[in-house]
């Protein structure tokens, strides 16, 4: 795949540039963005010309939607740069699909490829110079949609603005991962948004998790609403478990996100003859594998950690620590993708696609 | 319960109103903003000093985490005028629990009562003008909180602003209500936010209620999302199932709100001698007294709708009309609420505050 360029951006420049003032080796995920972001508004039904300008807060009405009824969306994605300064995205196409079927369950406009993907490109090539080398940088790109539509009646908006930030960032998960597998709070109900990436499902998370942090617990493995009994994904990851030398990971469904790093993992585990198999796992699965010790790895998949491996799991006040293994396959999966994403290994499948 | 004046809230004034400019008898519920709005912030752990300024839009960054983790709640109330020209308000105290209680399910701080019910009596005493005389005319008060805090990454905000806007309003539905009852999607999770007055509650149902407007249903009867047996609630009022002559409304729980109309609706009809009975009312329970003609009457309760008959229900394809009745306990009801909010009817159960 390969983007094409487009003349139908406004582009008003920064005078200046704040990159001298960041310390790339010690960046807080998420904390600081580039000098531009890209705007587009949609109005009386359509979309008009995106601008890439200076990053700056902007006015907004009280009684915009986004405020009072959360339609909101929004992508993760990352640039990264090989050892030749060029900038490649991966599977750019995989999100912004996403995107629009996320736009469509939220009843929010779908954005134009040319919006989305050459609006990326062209902000890309402007800010380039924030994405730094070596494994481990990036500069994660928060594509996003809010609907600024006034009015306190709950009801679609028929204004919003698309825009894309920029975020220089090294990896998002640091130290030890243990996880708790939810016994009563939910991500997803069934008919509901869980596989749409919209800003409701995320804040519906806070409390739980503020709960398991407590316990000391960094994240929660959520399993379904109506009978936990079912693994599912935890809050910004999907999740693998390895029994014996099979991958185990939950089916996409309308309660999961249809994670890109996941689906890339498990293309990546067949073709090194990894045995995978998609299917729900169950947690009483889980805890006899644990008892018996033929569980050996369990974890997460997602842009933001790559691949965060988790140390152990509680259930019903049990903790069951993960047995230290050599030849992890997550460690093994981590170093296939990363060295694809930064054209360190070459690219089979055809996922990278040059800025 | 009488409300105390509080000397900590600054005031800055319009300089003109725009009160002229409004039709009154026209009014599109929710769309006109009187000419101040309350706006209190928290920041580094505490709240600030609440500010009355003229109603405005006010900056915010790309990156505010309302927008992309959907950290928002909010609450729905009415001030109401009698014919002393005195301003009261309906159980504001349990709005004002409901909205702490949200603020807990979704990370945020509570709001203190010298913020949210002294801002109330405040901001009202300022905007009196727009309470209008007359059975329907209501000011709707509209208090709610965003997380304002900036960053990217899935964790609560530490910076939060609350907010009071008020919009001068005649009733919310008009015309007949048909509703279909939902046998797909769903609106709340077990273990979920359904019982937070939560702004991704909102979005999540729009999709599926333009395809039910789609097919002539103005909203959707919504089912617990693991079964889809049981009735819940609407999209934005708790619902009554009139069998004979028992009222029914389903058990709160964490998958639907606790309406400050349901529970009053139950008091009143309960001190006429109606027959109520709080439980989950089957699907199966509702098709059957439909076609015995058991069933005499279903309606909505909330804030916004007050009372809202329903005329029929659709469900499996089956449309199921309900009977022309004559002594309508939903007008009934209507008619004993909407008496003690105006103050024309005695107040025995101490609902209504003066402001
Ligand atoms: C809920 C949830 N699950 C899974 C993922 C992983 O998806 P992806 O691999 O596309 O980043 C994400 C996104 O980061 C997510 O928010
Ligand atoms: C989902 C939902 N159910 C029920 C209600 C009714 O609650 P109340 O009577 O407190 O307005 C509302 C609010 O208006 C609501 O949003």
């Amino acid at each position: 795949m390969s983007l094409k360029t487009t003349n139908e951006i406004d582009i008003v420049r920064a005078n200046s540039s704040k990159i001298n003032d960041v310390d790339f080796d010690n960046l807080s995920f998420g904390s600081v963005f580039t000098d531009h972001m890209l705007v587009c508004d949609f109005k009386e039904g359509q979309w008009g010309k995106p601008v890439i300008k200076p990053y700056e807060p902007f006015m907004i009405d009280p009684s915009a939607k986004v405020f009072h009824y959360g339609q909101a969306i929004f992508e993760g994605m990352k640039a990264y740069k090989d050892d030749n300064n060029d900038v490649w995205l991966f599977r750019p196409d995989e999100n912004y699909i996403r995107f629009n079927k996320s736009a469509v369950r939220m009843a929010m406009p779908e954005v134009p490829e040319n919006v989305f993907i050459d609006g990326l490109k062209a902000i890309l090539e402007i800010e380039k110079n924030w994405v730094k080398k070596g494994l481990g940088n990036t500069l994660y790109i928060r594509p996003f949609m809010i609907a600024i539509g006034s009015g306190v009646i709950a009801q679609p908006s028929t204004q919003y603005r698309f825009m894309i930030i920029l975020s220089p960032a090294k990896s998002y998960y640091s130290g030890e991962v243990k996880v708790i597998i939810a016994e009563h709070y939910s991500r997803a109900a069934n008919g509901g948004i869980g596989a749409a990436k919209a800003a409701g499902n995320y804040s519906a998370q806070f409390y739980p998790q503020k709960l398991a942090q407590e316990k000391g617990f960094q994240q929660i493995i959520w399993t379904d609403d109506a009978t936990h009994t079912k693994l599912e994904e935890a809050g910004t990851m999907n999740v693998f478990f390895r029994i014996n030398d099979t991958l185990f990971t939950a089916p996409t469904s309308e309660r999961i996100l249809d994670g890109v790093t996941r689906k890339s993992l498990i293309d990546l585990a067949k073709r090194e003859g990894i045995n995978v198999e998609v299917r729900s796992v169950l947690v009483d699965e889980l805890v006899a594998a644990a008892k018996d010790g033929s569980l050996k790895e369990i974890f997460g998949a997602g842009t933001a950690a790559v691949v965060s491996p988790i140390v152990g799991f509680q259930y019903q006040g049990d903790y069951f620590e993960l047995p230290k293994i050599e030849n992890s396959i997550a460690l093994q999966l981590k170093d296939k993708l990363t060295k694809i994403q930064y054209k360190l290994a070459e690219d089979t499948f055809g996922w990278t696609v040059k800025v």
